[in-house]
């Protein structure tokens, strides 16, 4: 390493020192934990790179305009909505973990859709209950769906989006996917733009959200969007809340009992996600929530956090990081 | 058809004439429900053939001991267990509906093994409750169970078993599989007999049991084998409960909170499922259940009928019927 620059980075969570691998080999590493307030201050205007998994309270806009050698931010969430670009020197790189959860999510957004196709939530909770009668077999047949031949529709073909389009396949469902590149895969129905999410929309009968949360993709799914599908149709969401509207949600659920939303993800209230929404979706029995378990059972095999310390180690070692994202997506124009 | 024997179909359930197909063109047809007591004495003796659902209560011993022509009995259950075999005049043929059900029991099985293994009820169920506080997310993640790479088992290599082999395959498990025939899939590991049972309890994350309920797979989960499995396995159940020791399998929950027991079929009482088990499994927080509402899916199209008639048409056309099941395997030796 002698000659060359020696970086400092900053660790905005309490990432396990042994898990950084090799980066120490090129830079100084801190823990805002470890630090008090004016040791922070002292030491901001020296750090080049910073590695957060949720973004740190004590990172305000005060302290970041301090940053001056800021070259480097680098998530370990797959997301990175949570990072304040408008606060953000000029200059700065942002790199997303995409693909370091895509597995996991996209096993647990199958659990959401067969628990949601299958009844599997309400029936169990049915059974339970003292003197619980099974409705006739057709009457209970028809309460479930199945998959094999129904449409499956993907928003976002990133990582997550290619893992569920192979369960679907298995499945013997037709898949059609959105995407701003054309995807080139057999089988697989390629739409792009506002036509194609329409066509999506009324098309149907199950429907993944695994877009990134940006300026373009929030309240993507609003009151016009669910109007246009099926009455029966399942909506699953392993992404951000924030790409469908809490209320116009809510409104379709309590006007389309047939309709079910599931979800894994939570709208924010005071920058974290709030497991008690602004409207009672909890007494319905049409919505499916867990409380955003699907990407940290990424982390207990710790591969979220190598994947993101290897896009360290590409940016220490002068690589190209790979997932630099575009910070005018993530900019509001306002 | 002149020339021919008329064929003589009772149909034990309510099936609609319609759906009936060709059979009427080979057979007079008759429904039990339309008939009094002393019609059906009367007709039983010329009845050659019996299309039943779940065995009607009406054609008890006495009654069968009656129908003498009687030479086939086809059933548009998927399982024959509830066909009183001892009671049944030598030389009776029974078929099966295999494979009716398969890939609707099959989604269903994936649906509560997904369920179970991303905690999907319990998560519902307890981010509903007021004040709900997300664990650590390293706890969470440990919570839930990543498919990719873990052992699936599969108890049977039926129509069901195989479409959930398919599912586990595109899930990125190991599959293996006790039959038994040989099983000749690429990545399938086969097993068979009391070793190779006993190999698939020792090394399955996941086990599905889809075998038939016969003299030799009653209670073939009891004790023993339960003691043998991983302590945070998923067992999965959409053949019958009796495959499965009820006491055992309850004893085995309450002191291995990590193992999950998801199942979709429920313990005879007085003949029927009952939803009401005689042990308190409702409460427990690492039992999933489903009022057996997998089959019934099926039923909405019309599927398993239609292969049953199919069934009973190959017969009245002189051809061999298939899945014709060996009555030794249901009558006890006792």
């Amino acid at each position: 390493m002698s000659g060359r620059v020696r970086h400092r980075l900053l660790l905005g969570s309490d990432f396990p020192p042994e898990d950084l691998g090799e980066a120490a080999l090129y830079a100084d590493v801190y823990r805002i934990r470890d630090l008090g307030e004016d040791e922070l201050d002292e030491i901001l205007p020296s750090i080049d790179c910073l590695l957060v998994a949720f973004w740190p309270g004590r990172l305000d806009r005060s302290r970041l305009s301090r940053m001056t050698k800021l070259s480097l931010v680098q998530s370990v969430l797959a997301g990175v909505n949570h990072v304040p670009f408008a606060d953000l020197p000029a200059g700065v790189v942002v790199c997303s973990n995409a693909g370091a959860y895509s597995v996991e999510v996209g096993e647990y957004a199958w659990g959401l859709l067969l628990a949601a196709a299958k009844r599997i939530v309400k029936l169990d909770g049915e059974v339970r209950k003292p003197g619980y009668v099974q409705p006739r077999p057709l009457e209970l047949g028809r309460e479930t769906v199945v998959l094999k031949g129904k449409a499956l529709g993907v928003l976002g073909y990133g990582g997550i989006g290619r893992v569920v389009t192979g369960y679907g396949r298995a499945f013997g469902m037709p898949v059609a996917v959105l995407s701003r590149r054309k995807v080139e895969e057999a089988d697989v129905v390629s739409m792009h733009g506002r036509p194609g999410l329409e066509e999506l929309l009324r098309t149907s009968d199950a429907l993944v959200v695994a877009l990134p949360l940006t300026g373009s993709t929030e309240k993507l799914i609003g009151r016009a969007e669910l109007s246009m599908m099926k009455r029966d149709a399942i909506l699953v969401n392993v992404s951000r809340a924030e790409v469908v509207d809490q209320e116009a949600v809510y409104d379709h659920l309590t006007k389309n009992p047939r309709f079910v939303y599931a979800t894994d993800v939570w709208w924010l209230k005071d920058g974290r996600e709030s497991y008690a929404p602004a409207l009672p979706f909890h007494e319905l029995e049409n919505f499916i929530g867990t409380p955003h378990a699907s990407g940290p059972s990424a982390t207990v095999g710790g591969g979220p956090l190598r994947s993101a310390v290897a896009n360290l180690l590409r940016f220490f070692r002068g690589e190209r990081p790979e997932n630099v994202v575009s910070r005018s997506e993530y900019v509001s124009a306002e």
